[in-house]
């Protein structure tokens, strides 16, 4: 596979010729470029002043950094959870405990991930585009890598083990199954979780849903061979890996993130009697495809759907998380940051999530990765909503500033989080991204600036509820399609030329993101698209 | 014109062959029927005793019966506001006027009205469907009935007025302009207001919106003749009705909302000091297009964009309205319902607004006739959300209820709407309603039960943005098509022969609704669907 950087080309050769240059201003971007191998910013110094103070005051009167601890849903669509994304209880799964965290923190509306799973999940542990670390798109069971992409990678385990914090990673982790690219190869304290996805791990028992897998034993066999992990790991610095759990059966792997969940809420229990800060990254199993229930909550939803019981478990433990962080007496110590990794996959419907977005999983369409985030820390961040820009590449820096991170970043690499602290914490806190680059796989599909989102390519579904494993991309026509999402959340009809300069403007954004990677070339890990 | 019921032919003749009989139960229903003029409903005497003590004692405590504000925008979409409904700030216009109220009072997700105006403000305030009372399409400039509607129909207005409330409709009217048909003709004690939709009264002055109208004086002459009266009335029972404020220009009439507002607030103190209690429905004449912005509201939303500022206009005024019944000391004695009359009409599209349901006004989709709900009582109304049923019909009924009226409704007539006092008022309650019965003019094109909803007929745009002009009607093909509003929001995917029992179930519960038009004809007034 020959990586070619398409966005420069495109743009260069395809958009150019109904950009006029705009050589004074870039009309449109209030953002500024402070350092060369970092995301442009918009300049917030006031509020960071007041942030960083309170952060400081915050450390005096503790005597500890802050713990830090992100849940991470898989597949959980923008309009499945109750609150400001619409979703709840009318759609059949009520999730109190997720909405009441989002009542008493920032709730984030406009979040971006990534359109699928690894590249949204290697994005945020290292601030860096997908296109940039080469994580481009879902490892599947029998993926091989040329070139271990960690391997000259700093993920936040690392980062934060190197400034006294203990990291763990819960529960799924698919950003690399081989040796090395685990999640205590690269940096992270202790591991429990799969390295797989919750699909890859119970298809093998599921002759329901895949009856020429399962009860084909010549087939089943040759599949085993090439399949991944299928196991619950147990690993820890300098102690190896262990299975501690063997799947064996659907039903046993349905009781999975409970005991994850316990294994989490018991780290925390154990962690906060320590001196050390933690950061934990709580991966769910759930909701991603196929959905089994456990022997708790099976019909626990109104719906009774598989789905959304799962998203109603998902919602309990997070429940049971929050409480364990109160029972400990670290919640006020503590920045939780809820979010999912991307749009819901609508290819297992009807046993699926909402958005009431275009498109879903694997799309540059909004629905495809617009996800929701809450971001809770009790008697530091002031209670409220926002629908300014958040990256989930951001949560690298953010958690590092939070954690007192005071190293510099290497400067042979680009990093596209922004420090986003002094939106999070500060009251009324304006955020400081002013782009969101979409990429899918090797393409760099969209942007989106303030409310405005231009498409250079567009995914289209070739059936109605076939995203990800039946679609195209396509180039648009003679000119980017331009939406404003406030008008036009579904991205239905284009502004269409009503604003030149605006598209202009936008165009040179974009030419500017594209000639990163001219200085900071990205990464061929062998991971083509074209499998 | 003949009307047909073509429900029961339909049902009868189409829908027969694939439905089993039920003969023994119904299968899915919980409704019981209690008289045979009634609409059926689920039985909750517990809850109801609890309401009727909490109304009795709450009667004791203050010696006056509630006050009853209803607060109507017309064509405010389900996704326009903040709250559970999930718009508002990330659509670019934030609601924390609704949002507040929402947050303190009962946040309802699956309100149902008529898929247009005139249908929607007849029924709820009569309690009964548009088929019913014939009103069963918009009124028209240049409209003519041939039987007044209102003639034998009883108002909210008249019900309330002759139990010694003081009735007041303010803002839109839209049931009528003739004479007999009016406000005060119907039963209120007063009316300040505009018998049309805003569109209807702004288009003579817009030059840049309707060219051939207004700039060809000809045509305009022939147009002002038939045209409906485009002026501010104010009438009051027994002393007639005057202009009060002409209609001169686009900006003149943008303050409209402002006026009313006032009218509404004044009307509020004035009765707040006065032994009756009072019933005022409250009609913005915003968010109907076109939408134009009064001064103070120019550019207040994010957006910008017209219909975005009208809905932060709303927003504002409805946060003033709340604020005067806290000032007047009478919020703790006031019912208020905030809603929308159906959903947004896309075809003034960019300038329209926002459901994340299918479909738009007119249609009998989700995004045609669900809209937003919200009943407010300071220290009665638990503060929560509900996703269980209410049609706007219930209005009728339950207002009817909490100003204690106690005499018989006629027998002659069937009464569609449900009490759902003890639904709104008891801490927790529950919905007495089983079904929704969606028609579009002379159609019954569906109905919802539970999660589920059956389309005997859909309604298909002919371009994706001209949902109320430019739509038609069609039979969907062997079977009813049945969807899970819980797993399919959107209405994209039928459940299919999945749950043949349930389609029976529902088509045995059709025929019942069918059959009450065999025992209460439908009333004619010339108002063909076919102009």
């Amino acid at each position: 596979m020959t990586l070619t950087i398409k966005p420069i080309i495109y743009l260069l050769i395809s958009t150019l010729p109904l950009i006029p240059s705009i050589t004074s201003a870039e009309a449109l971007s209030r953002a500024v470029i402070i350092e060369k191998n970092k995301q442009q910013a918009i300049p917030r110094p006031e509020q960071d002043k007041v942030a960083m103070n309170e952060l400081a005051l915050k450390l005096k009167s503790t005597g500890k950094k802050p713990n830090i601890l992100w849940l991470v849903v898989d597949d959980l669509g923008f309009g499945d959870i109750g609150g400001p994304w619409g979703g709840g209880a009318h759609i059949g799964a009520a999730t109190p405990n997720i909405d009441q965290l989002a009542e008493n923190g920032l709730a984030l509306t406009s979040v971006y991930s990534q359109p699928t799973c690894t590249p949204t999940r290697s994005a945020m542990m290292t601030g860096r585009l997908p296109i940039r670390t080469g994580l481009i798109r879902p490892i599947l069971a029998g993926d091989k890598v040329t070139t271990n992409p960690w391997a000259d990678e700093m993920s936040i385990g690392k980062a934060l083990s190197s400034i006294g914090y203990y990291t763990v990673l819960t529960g799924k982790w698919h950003t690399g199954e081989d040796k090395g690219m685990r999640p205590v190869d690269v940096g992270f304290d202790e591991f429990q979780g799969y390295y797989a996805s919750q699909k890859e791990l119970t298809q093998q028992f599921d002759e329901r849903r895949y009856p020429d897998l399962v009860l084909d034993k010549e087939k089943l066999e040759r599949f085993k061979k090439i399949g991944g992990k299928i196991d619950m790991y147990h690993a820890q610095k300098g102690k190896g890996e262990n299975v501690i759990i063997p799947t064996t059966s659907i039903e046993q792997f349905a009781e999975a993130d409970h005991i994850l969940a316990d294994f989490t809420m018991n780290k925390i229990k154990e962690l906060a009697k320590q001196d050390k800060p933690f950061f934990i990254s709580h991966n769910f199993m759930r909701v991603h495809a196929d959905n089994h229930q456990s022997k708790e909550f099976k019909g626990a939803s109104a719906s009774k759907y598989p789905y959304k019981d799962n998203v109603v478990e998902v919602d309990a433990l997070v429940g049971r998380i929050i409480k364990t962080l109160q029972d400990s007496g670290i919640e006020e110590n503590t920045f939780v940051f809820f979010t999912s990794d991307n749009g819901p996959q609508r290819d297992s419907w009807p046993d699926s999530g909402f958005t009431p977005f275009r498109g879903g999983k694997a799309s540059a369409w909004e629905g495809g990765v617009r996800v929701p985030g809450i971001a809770y820390w009790k008697g530091v961040i002031n209670p409220r909503e926002s629908a300014e820009l958040f990256d989930m590449m951001d949560l690298f820096n953010t958690s590092l500033t939070l954690a007192g991170y005071n190293k510099t970043l290497p400067t042979d690499k680009f990093f596209d989080g922004i420090d986003q602290t002094s939106f999070l914490i500060t009251d009324d806190g304006r955020s400081k991204r002013e782009h969101i680059y979409i990429w899918a796989g090797e393409d760099f599909m969209a942007m989106r600036m303030r409310e405005y989102k231009i498409h250079f390519k567009v995914t289209n579904e070739q059936s109605e509820f076939m995203g990800i494993d039946y679609s195209v991309k396509q180039n648009v026509g003679l000119s980017p399609w331009l939406f404003n999402l406030y008008i036009d959340p579904k991205e239905e009809m284009p502004v269409g030329h009503k604003l030149n300069p605006w598209l202009a403007s936008m165009g040179v954004e974009a030419k500017k993101h594209a000639a990163t990677f001219k200085i900071f070339p990205p990464k061929n890990i062998g991971l083509s698209q074209k499998m």
